[in-house]
């Protein structure tokens, strides 16, 4: 086990109804906050007006800032900024998914810099101060209302870059399950992909002796396992949608990180699909993950036959530890369909005569991964995995 | 699953040579500190000797009270916050186990309060102010270091009473696995039943749909099971001496809780034990769980089924279910066992002449535990189980 600082210092508020407490949570935070959000859905589930309604009756200030999307892009991030300063605004409240909250710790961070926010996630310049942010969280994916991770797409160029510092990790976090019934059964599905992938992007490891983050993240991915196709039969199952809620912060609040040293690579791999196609990040990382797994099984089969064994519950062929690993990589593989998603580039669908260009861009700035780290031809390799059945 | 809140804000520290960060974190929460600890084991051990040189060179003032015993008494407390007083202590620096942990944590809350400190452990007042506390754990069982309990222990009347506040979670944990390689197999293996023993308090509960929190105890609690053999036979083994001292502090710090109901009934049983009899925590729960076990099974015998299965690798018995919950009890027995704790009280050894005194004693504020609400009949039916074989 590797030595590690941890803690989780967000606050989190689960539970039916919890959105009513937004006023009284924002208040302890700030006095006049920017209100952050992305598309109008939140206005059709009435979410909305209970928020505003909540402020108010908190006596809480708030600007409002729509619009965001989707890989949420520094160009709104640079206008929150703005707002916040003119406004003289001391808090951001995120009332969303991931895109909203990585877009509000970024306008968060940027507020006290006297420089471009990009500096921190081009990593020219590192954080040291933020306004408080707080979150509502309505999709349970990206992990953001706990974590320490922004990631932001600037336009000019397609640049999708993360920042990651204990720093921008939420004051508090409200998390109601029931926020999440009216969610489409493809964005549960890329929410899920995302979780697992949280989870599987820690778990593959070259740090030897980590068997309780080992079995910490088993079982967070077998929930989702089983109550992802819970929710898609029956959307409004409320302890379905709060395990499948709450295992999403589980999943990236770095606890499952103690200890342990995490890849990412599949991360990053994705990252550059979504940058050239702006499809949705989970449904990137069903697609490359299991390709990342079928070129790297052989650096430590072993791993693999935990994997299979443990979390898919495959019986252990003892003569073969391969045909096991495999199995293992099958059974995700086959989940994922399963869910409705695509598992190949072609079913994104996005076109694939630039993968070589990608597994450039992927490796940039050195290679990526730590449990088999990968430079461009491994990078192009994967993506080549990943195209066709 | 139930509404919760939840956070865990304790900075942890956790690797080798962390003691050398003492100095460091703790002229963060302070100028000048009270250095609480147990007996002279810290000074054979050297850890005084570099916590004192951390401190120094931070330009960290100390004033030291040691001689916390187990089960830490009031009149210590009380010792601890005059001194506070007199000397303008702005902080707590436990550096021991549970028991100066806890002692810690009473002394900080009792500083700000006119009122006597015990005030808060019978309920009569709640505390609203406290000065921070740092820890060095050297101990992993009670799991104080990361949690909102206190215990403390007033020698008359023989009372042991628990203050349970997220206020009292320290600051910040330093723990180096090092620190617990000259512990005695016996304070292990008592260490290690007061984190099972964590564990299964929440892990029997009436609340259905709690998947994830069973999956994570289950982890925790399999991650327990195996390391501890591994250090009774090879005490300087840093990999498993890392995973319990790890596991401790998720075992209590009360993600295991989120969405669900303890019961918490062993421990009340527990503390009549030891407030009478002053053995040591640990060993009074290696006795008291399995007899609460065996009279409870049959309130939900599912559970105790997938306890035996999931956590002890019973294989089920599908056409006897009872079978499957009692063989699980057996595995903990024989676990328990194994690992050289007694598990009747005898063994303990205490005497069984009183055991309607501790039954009447242990609900005297009413019924105890929630899995299947007690009263003194059933409390006194309890401790007979525990009495031999």
């Amino acid at each position: 086990m590797e030595s590690f600082r941890f803690s989780m210092p967000t606050q989190i508020i689960f539970g039916k109804d919890t959105e009513r407490q937004t006023g009284a949570e924002t208040a302890k935070i700030g006095k006049r906050v920017l209100f952050h959000y992305g598309s109008g859905s939140i206005r059709k589930s009435g979410l909305y007006d209970r928020v505003v309604e909540s402020l108010k009756s908190a006596g809480v200030e708030y600007v409002e800032l729509g619009g965001v999307q989707p890989n949420p892009r520094l160009s709104l991030v640079q206008e929150g900024i703005r707002l916040c300063r003119e406004q003289k605004l001391d808090a951001v409240l995120a009332v969303g998914g991931g895109s909203v909250i990585d877009s509000a710790k970024a306008i968060a961070v940027g507020v006290p810099y006297t420089g471009d926010v990009w500096d921190f996630y081009t990593g020219k310049a590192v954080p040291s101060q933020i306004i408080p942010v707080g979150v509502v969280l309505t999709i349970p994916a990206a992990g953001s209302e706990a974590s320490k991770s922004s990631v932001i797409s600037r336009e000019e160029g397609n640049f999708k870059l993360a920042l990651d510092i204990d720093l921008i990790k939420p004051a508090f976090a409200i998390m109601n399950p029931e926020l999440t019934y009216t969610l489409p059964p493809y964005q549960t599905a890329c929410g899920a992909a995302d979780i697992m992938a949280h989870i599987m992007e820690r778990y593959f490891t070259n740090v030897k002796n980590v068997e309780l983050t080992d079995r910490l993240c088993e079982a967070t991915l077998k929930t989702v396992i089983r109550n992802v196709p819970i929710v898609l039969r029956d959307p409004a199952n409320y302890d379905a949608r709060a395990e499948i809620m709450w295992a999403g912060t589980v999943a990236h609040n770095d606890l499952l990180s103690t200890g342990r040293v995490g890849d990412w690579a599949s991360h990053m791999l994705e990252h550059e699909i979504s940058a050239l196609y702006d499809v949705a990040h989970g449904a990137g990382l069903a697609v490359v993950f299991p390709a990342w797994m079928k070129y790297t099984y052989k650096h430590d089969v072993q791993r693999f036959v935990q994997f299979a064994v443990r979390v898919w519950g495959v019986e252990e062929n003892f003569a073969d530890p391969e045909e096991t690993a495999l199995e293992g990589i099958r059974r995700l593989e086959q989940f994922l369909s399963g869910i409705g998603l695509p598992v190949r580039m072609e079913e994104l669908p996005v076109p694939t005569d630039r993968l070589e260009e990608m597994a450039e861009r992927a490796v940039a700035k050195g290679s990526i991964g730590s449990f088999l780290p990968l430079a461009k031809s491994e990078a192009a390799s994967i993506y080549k995995l990943a195209v066709k059945a």
